[in-house]
């Protein structure tokens, strides 16, 4: 399962600004890949060394750079000197469980986001850091593992049809944000299967597990509303903020992410509300269920226990027993003991039991 | 029942402003009806082509554009072209999953909102998108089938009668506004008499259905609560907003259909403050019952079990066993029994269970 | 019961400003009385034309229209010839499920409010509308129903002591406001008692009775709730709103009325609350109980169950039986009966039972 | 127990100024109590009339008038033309059940606090009006019954000591509303103490009784919550608002008892919190103790029940039962039970039960 | 376990700012630690009297004066002195429950905070007040034992390197905050892996022990949130606050800080939700054990009852009865039981009990 906290504890005690990856360090390299195009041309490389980067860096073109595994400290650190980032930058890119944000430095914006990603079928939500720099012609993105999610707009970048190629390093950023929401809808749909499919379930068939498939969803839900909440604050800032590194143009689209993250946020709080009214209907279910089956268990005993101390009484070995010498005692009183079960029935009947 | 989400992972992946239809299609023909009137004239027509569209767009009466069943891709892809809409907008009408909104693009707005219907008889309410595009002599309506909720308007406008054919395009749309807001009355009235249903069934004989009926009227109050609330924010811009589209006695009907909207909200919230004490009630009149259950047991396992007991130890077969040689012996433990029966009552009385 | 929501549908399709009455239809014809007053004089007459008012119109003096029972559609029609009123007001006077609110239309103020009642004894409460509009020198007042609030009001007028007869028609308006809002304590008083009868109830004997007491007030509660919460607003607007048709001196009179709303709020969320807590304590005296009528139950099984099974075995017709022979078997086995029953009884007096 | 709500309703229908004491009326006299200082100089009166007050109003010196026991109508008329205050003021402090507020009317300014009191021990909280008019160099103090608040207060007048004598009637208004917020402290304390105590009960034994302290600490909470919430507000606008009879070195003392007031309510809301907490606890292991009930009947009954039938089939009278004629069929019987029991206990073991 | 209120009653009464300490008392001597530094030079001494801070007062080199157990009412009067300190600064620095604010007094900046510790393993959490005072070029941070969290900050000052020896007194301030918040973290993830502790004793074995850890850890989280709230806009209006005492470089790294609170905050309330959570898990999970119990014992009673009154018919001593007297009776009953016992078996297995 998901962890809830990151292992932050460690940095207690160490001065601002120091560089220590506080998630799971892997053995792999660090992967560095350079796009860099204008309307005309495209390069598309990956790299060993950042430093190269700075290559790129005093064309007109836009560059971006891609880092997967952002886990060495080492490269972090050489990005920072080669453009000159503030350290309390390369400090959040390497804590990874920081909460979306936007930081406004001028001449260049660090926004930091959270994707979502489903850990195999109905096995929990985890969500990884993504970090965007926005500078004047460059956009680098730093993402804790590879997942993917850039892949599509690579392939866009590559084909040169379309607007990105014609503009700018804020319209890439945006294409980046809007590739990690679009993201939110996969996996949000995967969520409203389970919860559909919760529904049906609750309706034929409750069991302990539902309950625990409900509790996993909430789970779920909770690790998803803390990664898009304050992602509404980041596209707000970044659309209403004064930063000339955003064009006019691209905030009309910026405006449209935003609604998509609205859209999420609702979505979200629907299914919230869907999974609270369905442990309701769950508990109760089983609150019913119990009435059953104390209704079954009354209605046998009810009948069955007066009858049993009736031939009780007559199964005594009492010398004078006058009833045990009649001859037509027997046959009476089984007539007896059926008259009894027809009342009781008429009593349950008269009480809905039955 | 209501699918929760609409399948937009479709679309991850693609360009913004790619146009994809996401909701079910269907094979039927889309129907442009263009009304084109003033205060003397009026005429109805049933279009194949959008294109022809354009012969109304110079002239100075209002133009209403009418199309039912926007699934068809191409078709948006025309209206588009024909009359300059941003990219985005586009994207939106057929993104028919879209959360009431308005935007301004200075030369025309865009509103999106959604229409409620009842799917027959207790059987769930879902929400249609239907956007609206104010221009300065011209309406659009797309809905996304048709649904009849303009029938009446298109009436008034044919029979001439009535402030609308004097008033420009701001007024119809508003008008369009207003049947669809008066339309969800329509739809609240039929929660309320399912409210009204449930509280009688709830005082009467509560069965585990008013449960799920309880459970399918919450999920159409949290269906009507995502459509109604921002519907609100929407007719508040359009109020308050400073565009000149909209005319000042205009606003005056705006701010009537606000406030319908707010008495939706408020009614709404009635509902669901009353279905979630109906739950309680539910619940608690579930756990009276088995109360009721659980004594009618006690008792009758309390009166007999010891009796039982009693007529057991005359039942042993011990050689020596005085009492069962007593001539009035059988008589005088029936006499001790019914003692015992007696005090039983007493005591259930006592603790006012019978 | 009261009705939740009015039959608003009747209008839906219908053209704004088309006035339908959608109350309960009643035979009795309207009443109309006008009280004309100043420092000095005082005029008071019943009207059976509205067409009379106007004879008042054009003096110096407070005119007073108060117009009961406004289902009649003409009449309001009249009215807002005579006045020249918005078409979208007489609308509202007739839509008698209006929430509170206040429209200035410059030369006169639409106030709607909702007058609070009790049907009979414990019966629930209803509430009616109120609509008042205030200009320069006329207060014009519709009630839906004739309640006699404003009785104690006209009184005061005619005796012509205090303050009301030297001051302007803001005055008169902020008057009626008064009365409605004492007339909540009224109501507040009554759910007060029935809170406290409540409570001793839950005290001393909770019955199915004390959930369906507690299920109607919490329906009451939210019935004030709407109509007191806009009303807030109302008061609040009135007092710092731009209109000149409100004196200085009147705004501190609204102040006090604002006071006295908020007031009413306060109580009216403290009754909530408490309500909210009995129904807990109404759950878990139920629970309470079903533990004890369960405790019993087993106590008694518990001790006689194995008791019986005891003599079952002594009462088996086995040939070889040595235990059955034997002289002193008969007491001895009731003597270890006797020890498993105080055995049994030191456990449950360790466990609390008894 | 505290009533809820005092008879206002006795006003319902007389023209606001009206004075009318809603509280319970009692025998004696009211207590009027002068204490005129400054610097250097100092006397205390106790005063029969009101009248005798104006003595002190032109001196420099500042005169501060303590009245207990409001309920006498007569007398509060009197204040009101001696100092010239607004009818609606009277009222206010004749109506015991404001909420608390402020009001500035220029010369002088009106403040309602509520004073909190424990009614004996554990029995519920009740609170009194205290209301302050400050004027530019007298304060008036009015409360609803003598409660010795304000002992203290007097006494370091008396002494001379500290920075009050020295200081102007802001100061001393300031003194007062501070000595009602410590109070508060007094208060919350033993609210605390009833806390912890209950939780500990929670812990070892919760009865029936843990429920009903629950629900009078809850209560309780409500009322403090009534009066300390609005308190807040009121000293906000004392200390912002921009009257020229706080000066500025007061303000600061007044910024030190609104952050007193934040710490009354956030120490409030963690008790409410905790209760909340605290019900949950007790419906959770009332229902455990039934689990336990329930496990000890089943365990009893499930072993039992199977025995009692097999000696019931060998208790029968068939004339041809071969195992009743078998020398060791008794033996191998009660062997074979044993190996039943063994059985079950295995079972109940493994569901962990036992 | 912790108290909930400190004993603020002592001080109801006693004119503001007088000198009172609510904590306990204990017996050590105050410890007071000054480091005075700048970027070449480096003093630190450990001081009995306060006085001999001064010395170091009129440097440009900034200084820290670190006072641990601030119990000795002397002491603070002695600091409050030296540095003319506004008396209601001592009285909060002594009132260790204060919540956390700022208070911006032109000369100097007082802030409080609120330290968390646990007491052991799960033994609960406590806070502790710390005070700072930020002069122009002094810090006096005081706190209410001595816990260690500055330790780390003197070691990187006696180090030399860093920023820190290079920066003022605000940047010390800010060092300060930061080791407070980065302790959160510590304490956040002690909390964190209890909650995971209680997922999985959830989903395996639900005890009445899992209650009372829920319970346990609601209250920490209630006294955590207590402390860190507040500091939220504390470190907001030290941020966003016009004093000059700190520099805009400075304000970047509060900025980081309040991140961090904020995380903190999120990290809190998702664990808050999970928890809640939980205890819906657990009476769910105890509500459904209860179902199976009862399952069990219904199942043996409705199998073994009616068994059980058959075979005490046939153990009844009528004389005639012929069933008794066949030859076949005893083994065709055996066959009628198994009949019933079979059917039984059918009736649960559509029931799905077993």
């Amino acid at each position: 399962m998901t962890k809830l906290v990151k292992r932050r504890s460690v940095k207690a005690g160490l001065p601002p600004g120091t560089l220590v990856y506080i998630g799971d360090k892997e053995a792999e390299q660090a992967k560095i890949s350079v796009i860099d195009y204008d309307e005309n041309e495209f390069h598309e490389r990956t790299l060993s060394q950042i430093r190269e980067c700075l290559a790129f860096a005093n064309k007109t073109a836009v560059t971006w750079v891609d880092v997967d595994l952002v886990h060495q400290v080492e490269l972090i650190e050489k990005i920072g000197e080669c453009y000159g980032f503030h350290p309390l930058i390369l400090e959040d890119i390497l804590n990874t469980d920081q909460r979306p944000k936007v930081e406004d430095f001028g001449e260049y914006l660090y926004v930091v986001l959270r994707m979502l990603a489903c850990n195999g079928d109905n096995n929990g939500i985890f969500s990884e850091q993504i970090s965007i720099i926005l500078g004047s012609n460059y956009v680098i993105s730093l993402q804790e593992r590879e997942m993917g999610v850039f892949a599509s707009l690579r392939e866009r970048l590559r084909s040169g049809k379309g607007r990105m190629r014609k503009l700018g390093a804020d319209y890439l950023a945006y294409a980046l944000l809007d590739a990690v929401v679009d993201n939110y809808f996969v996996v949000l749909e995967k969520i409203g299967e389970r919860v559909e499919k919760l529904e049906e379930q609750l309706v034929s068939s409750p069991t302990p597990d539902t309950l625990h498939e409900i509790h996993k969803l909430k789970r779920d839900m909770i690790i998803i509303r803390k990664s898009v909440w304050p992602l509404r604050e980041v596209i707000a800032a970044l659309e209403r903020g004064d930063t000339s590194l955003i064009s006019d143009s691209t905030r009309v689209y910026l405006r449209d992410v935003y609604d998509h993250t609205v859209h999420v946020i609702d979505t979200l709080e629907t299914f919230r509300d869907m999974v609270s009214g369905m442990l309701d209907i769950y508990l109760s279910s089983v609150s019913h269920r119990l009435n059953e089956v104390m209704k079954v268990l009354t209605i046998i005993a009810t009948i069955f226990i007066p009858l049993t101390f009736i031939v009780g009484v007559y199964g005594m070995n009492f010398k004078f027993m006058p009833e045990l010498e009649w001859h037509w005692g027997y046959p009476a009183l089984l007539l007896f003991m059926l008259g009894i079960v027809a009342g009781m029935m008429v009593y349950f009947r008269k009480k809905r039991w039955i």
